[in-house]
C-alpha cells in the first residue's frame, strides 16, 4: 500500500464525519443557507494566504532539487491561480478581496494555519507535507462523493464551487502532492506522518464545524 | 533620492570593482578562458538552487499579500525560467546539471548563499530583500557598462550569456526586486539595509574573485 | 500607560472569563474533582516543553544583545527550574515525567502551542513576547485574584500549585516578560501586538476550556 | 570509531594547519603581536553573539526532550558565563563590550556565523549540531597541542587566554557537544554530516587567516 494510502486508510473515521458534515450535505443537497456559505468563502481567504506562506516554507526547506522546484511551483500556483479563481468566485457571490481581507479571523481557522506553519517551521520537510495533503485531497473525495448530486444542483455558485474540486486540472495538484509525500516520506518513521495527517484531518473537520456555526462557539 | 538607488551609490567603490573585474572585462573582450568561464558556470549552479529556496524563503516572510505573491512569482521563476535557461546554457556548452550538481562548492559561493539564507531566515523581510538585490542589479549593469562590445563578441557562448542580461525580461525582474525593496523598505532603518547591501555587494565581488582564480585560494 | 497594561486592558472582557472559569473557582474552592486537576497537569506537559522551544526561537530573533540574553535565560529557567519544578510536582501526585509524555495532547493544546511556535517563527520578535505574556501574567492574576482563598485550602496539592504563582520568584518572571514587551514593543505597531496578545488570551480560555471537559469535545 | 572520532579524523588536514598556524604558534611562543591578538578578541564578540542564537536555534528545532534541554542550557551558558568571561577579558586588555560592538565585522566571520545560522535554520539538528563542533573542539586541541609552552608564558593575557580552554569547565563543554553529535547523529547519512564539519573546519581555519592578517584582504 502506499503511504498516503495507509495515511488516509488510518483517518478513515475522521474523514467519514468530513462527507457527512451538515455544511458539506446540505450545500451538496442545496438546502445550505448561503449566508453560511458566505461566511465559509470569506473566512477561506486567511487558508489560502497561508497556503501560500507555508508552500514556500516548504519550499525553502525542500530535501531535493526535484522536490524544491516542485513545492515552489505549487506556492506559485496558489498565488497565481487560486488566487485569481477566488477573486474571480468572490465577485459571483457579490463580495470583494477587501471583505475577505476584513473579516475577523475565527480562531479554528487561526488554529489550523498555525498548525500548519508551526510544523513546516520546525518539524522535518516530510511531516509538513503530510500536513498539507488532508485539505486538498479531502476536497477532492468531498466532492466525488457527492458527484452525482453536482449536475442537479440548483444554486449555480454552489455547483461551480463543487465542479472544480473534480476538474482535471485540480485532480492533477492532488495527485502530485500525494506523489511528493509517497516519495519523500517512504522510509521515514510513518508514526510521525501520521500524526500530522490525522491532527490536520482534524482541523479540517473543526474548520467545517465552525463555519456551520458561523463562527459561534 | 529612491531607497535602491541611494543604496546603489553607497556601494559605488565596491561596484566599480565588480565591472572593471578581470573576469568580466576578459569576457567581454573575448579574452577570458573558456575553463575559467565553464568554471563560473558551474559553480553558478549552487546560487540558482539557493536563489529558489531564498525568495521562498522570502515569500514566506512577506508583510503584505502583495509582496507575498510577487516573491512567491519570483521564486518560481527561478525554479523555471531561470532553470531552464542555466540547463539550456550548459547543454550548449557540453555539459549537465549533474555534473554542477556534482561540482564541489567552493566556499566563497557557500559564504554568500549562507549570508543570503541566513539574513532571510533571521533578519527582517526588508533587510532579506536588500540582500538580493546587487547579484540581480549587477548583472543588468555589468552587461550595460560593456553593451557596446556585445555585438562584436566572437564567442557565441559569451555573447549569448552576456544579452541575457539585456533582455527586456531580465531588466522587468531587476525592476520588479528594486520596486519591492523601495515600497517595503522605505520608512525602514537605512543603516540596516545598506549594511546587507553593502555586504552583498562584496559577496558579489568575492565571487568573480574567487571563480577567476577557479576556486584555488 | 504602559504598554502592556494597555494590551491587558484590551483584553479585560477575556481574562475576567479566565478568573472566573469553573476549573479556576473550583480549584480554589477546593471542589474541583481530581480527576480534572490530573488531567490539566498532564495535559500541561506540552505547553512546558513547547515554551522551551518558543522562548529558544524568540531569543534567536532578538534585536538587540540585551533581549538576547535575556530571553536566552527565559529559555533554560523553562528548561530547568520550572522543569524540575513540574517533574517533583508530578511525583508528589504519584505521577511520572514518562505518563505525561505519552499522554495524547489534546487538540486545544496543539493550537494553542502552535500559535505560539508559528508566531515566534514568521512574525516579529515584539509579536512573539506579546504572544507569550497573557499565559505567565493570567497565573499570577489568577492566583491573586483567588490569593485570600490559598492559606485555607484543604488540598496541599491544589495549595502548593495556587501558591506558586504568588512567589517571588514567578512575579519576577512575570515582571521581566512584562518589562521586555514593554522595552521592546513600544513603537511598534500597537494592532499587530493588541491582535496577537487577544489571540494567546482567548488561548488560555480555551485551554481552561477544554481540561475542564477532560479533552472531550 | 565513535561518529565525532570520524568526523575528527577526517578533518584532519585542515585542523594541522590549525594547530600550526602562526597566529596560534606565535601567540604561544608569545611573540604575536598585541594588535593581532586585540583585533582576534574584539573580532570573537561576533562570535559570540551569533553563537548564542546559534545554539537556541538548534533548541528550538531538537528532535528529543534531552537534547532541548541541554542544547538550551548551552545557550544559556554562552549568554551568561562564557559572555561575562569575555567581557572581564576585555576589561583586563583595557577595552570595553562597547568597542567590541563597535567593531566592523570582517567578512570572514560573517560568513563564518551565515554559514552555522543557515545550517541550524534550513537543515537538520544533526546537521546544524556538527557544525558547531569544530570550534570548540579545536580550541580545546590547539590549547593541548601547545599546552607544555602555557606555564612559561609571560604574557598574563596571552597565559589566561590558552589555559582557558584546558579548564575542566571547558573541557565537559566540549564533551557534551560531542556526546551530542554521536548521540544525534549515529544512522544519520554520514556524508550530510561530514560535509558540514569540514566546512566548519575550513572556517576556523580562514578565521585564523583573516585575524592574523586584521582583516586586511
Amino acid at each position: 500500500m502506499k503511504l498516503s494510502d495507509r495515511l488516509r486508510q488510518d483517518s478513515e473515521t475522521i474523514w467519514k464525519k468530513i462527507y457527512n458534515h451538515p455544511f458539506v450535505v446540505e450545500l451538496f443537497d442545496g438546502t445550505l443557507p448561503e449566508r453560511k456559505f458566505r461566511f465559509y468563502i470569506l473566512q477561506d481567504y486567511n487558508y489560502l494566504i497561508s497556503s501560500i506562506k507555508n508552500f514556500s516554507l516548504l519550499a525553502s526547506r525542500a530535501p531535493d532539487e526535484k522536490s524544491l522546484i516542485e513545492v515552489a511551483e505549487m506556492a506559485y500556483m496558489e498565488a497565481t491561480g487560486e488566487f485569481e479563481g477566488y477573486r474571480s468566485f468572490l465577485e459571483k457571490m457579490g463580495l470583494s478581496v477587501e471583505e475577505a481581507q476584513g473579516q475577523e479571523m475565527m480562531q479554528t481557522g487561526l488554529s489550523y494555519v498555525s498548525f500548519l506553519l508551526s510544523t513546516s517551521s520546525l518539524k522535518t520537510f516530510q511531516e509538513g507535507m503530510a500536513a498539507v495533503l488532508p485539505c486538498y485531497w479531502s476536497y477532492q473525495e468531498i466532492a466525488a462523493y457527492h458527484g452525482d448530486k453536482i449536475r442537479g444542483m440548483e444554486s449555480e455558485i454552489y455547483r461551480e464551487w463543487a465542479s472544480y474540486y473534480l476538474e482535471d486540472e485540480y485532480i492533477e495538484l492532488v495527485d502530485r502532492i500525494r506523489a511528493l509525500v509517497d516519495r519523500t516520506g517512504t522510509g521515514f518513521p510513518y508514526e510521525k506522518l501520521r500524526e500530522v495527517f490525522i491532527n490536520a484531518s482534524r482541523y479540517e473537520l473543526n474548520f467545517w464545524d465552525a463555519v456551520y456555526r458561523e463562527g459561534i462557539t
